[in-house]
């Protein structure tokens, strides 16, 4: 799986690649990434990517010519090429979509900076768009590293045997069961005795209905459908 | 404002603080963070510092001891730390949240890696804790940066003036409408004509019902609260 990461900070987004599972993904060949910066194509003299919103509205816009240039040359160079963009205003991305990209060939990250996007560049390119949540951030960068690194876990070979669980959050539609590791008892805090039984249906019955009451908690818009 | 990370991979997160906007509020002083390595408080001979789950459940969690010794340091050094863990399993991380939390002085977000972190932790040390979208990732440290971001953009003194709008996608509960920036027609591509006319309050009654129809469709259970 090859990440393309259209930025003009490619600086926010390479660190994340040299150290723990990326490091090892990439090291391992299961994973590439490249960048392409917006500024490196633009036909601007003093290099601008950026003009101010037509129509009022405070703030400055990344304009059309450095964007299509960009992208017609990522597509030119690589034809599955798919092209995400995330923005504050789209549907959420979440773990199915995560599933799903982790087929794709090759993911094209397009990050907004300053108030974001010329909405052409999106209409013209997007294969699709996402929010990572209702929060505004400084650019895209973050959601792009978020969205790679969940579709990351699901390319085959990233994660170790150990890792790659049957049994996750969201996975099965409910919020995972609170989970210990040893020492049983720590400063006079024990872990849920039932656990310690060793009655494996029982600890099963148990942490479903924990994921139950997890779910209801902080997802109860989930419990109705 | 001063952000705590607790994490394994200090790394992963450093970077974000060496370009941009927040390397700008460092270098002013408007933002300040710190590192503090779970691995620096292990008694364990080999350094560990995850275990395997009580009660089956494939994996490793990070544990009690290096965990609580490393918090209670840093709840001694600074009495304001206010911990927030992000989970798989929590509420939703919201703008709300971002602007509420930019008046506290201390934030520490514990970065949990491999399976979580043992519940005992979460109980005893969370001020609060966070997803920021239903999806699975390989370690805490993308989702703190997030949060970190989110929160920075609204502490006084972060944004210019130019950059700091009062509208913003779901500031009103709304998400924005497309922008566009000049020229007004690019490869054939216009902008919305009305945009042109210079009628502000035409504009403004557009860009409004833009918004309803956007908000409709990438959110359509916010429109029946």
């Amino acid at each position: 799986m090859k990440f393309t990461f259209v930025t003009l900070f490619p600086n926010l987004i390479e660190f994340y690649f040299q150290d723990s599972i990326l490091k090892r993904a990439v090291e391992s060949g299961f994973v590439e990434y490249e960048f392409y910066n917006p500024r490196d194509y633009t036909q601007n003299k003093h290099l601008k990517v950026d003009a101010p919103m037509i129509s009022g509205g405070a703030g400055m816009l990344m304009t059309c010519q450095p964007l299509f240039d960009c992208l017609d040359a990522i597509k030119a160079k690589n034809e599955e090429a798919y092209i995400i963009f995330p923005l504050a205003a789209a549907k959420a991305f979440k773990q199915n979509d995560a599933k799903r990209l982790s087929k794709k060939k090759n993911i094209v990250f397009v990050s907004g900076r300053y108030e974001g996007i010329d909405e052409r560049v999106i209409e013209k390119y997007a294969d699709e768009v996402f929010s990572i949540g209702e929060f505004i951030l400084t650019g895209g960068e973050l959601p792009s590293l978020t969205m790679m690194d969940a579709i990351s876990r699901n390319v085959e070979g990233v994660l170790g045997n150990a890792e790659s669980l049957e049994v996750e959050s969201y996975e099965n539609q409910l919020l995972e069961a609170p989970s210990f590791a040893k020492p049983e008892i720590f400063e006079n805090l024990s872990v849920v005795k039932e656990f310690l039984k060793g009655n494996h249906s029982k600890i099963s019955d148990l942490k479903f209905q924990m994921s139950i009451c997890k779910t209801k908690y902080y997802r109860p818009n989930k419990e109705k459908r």
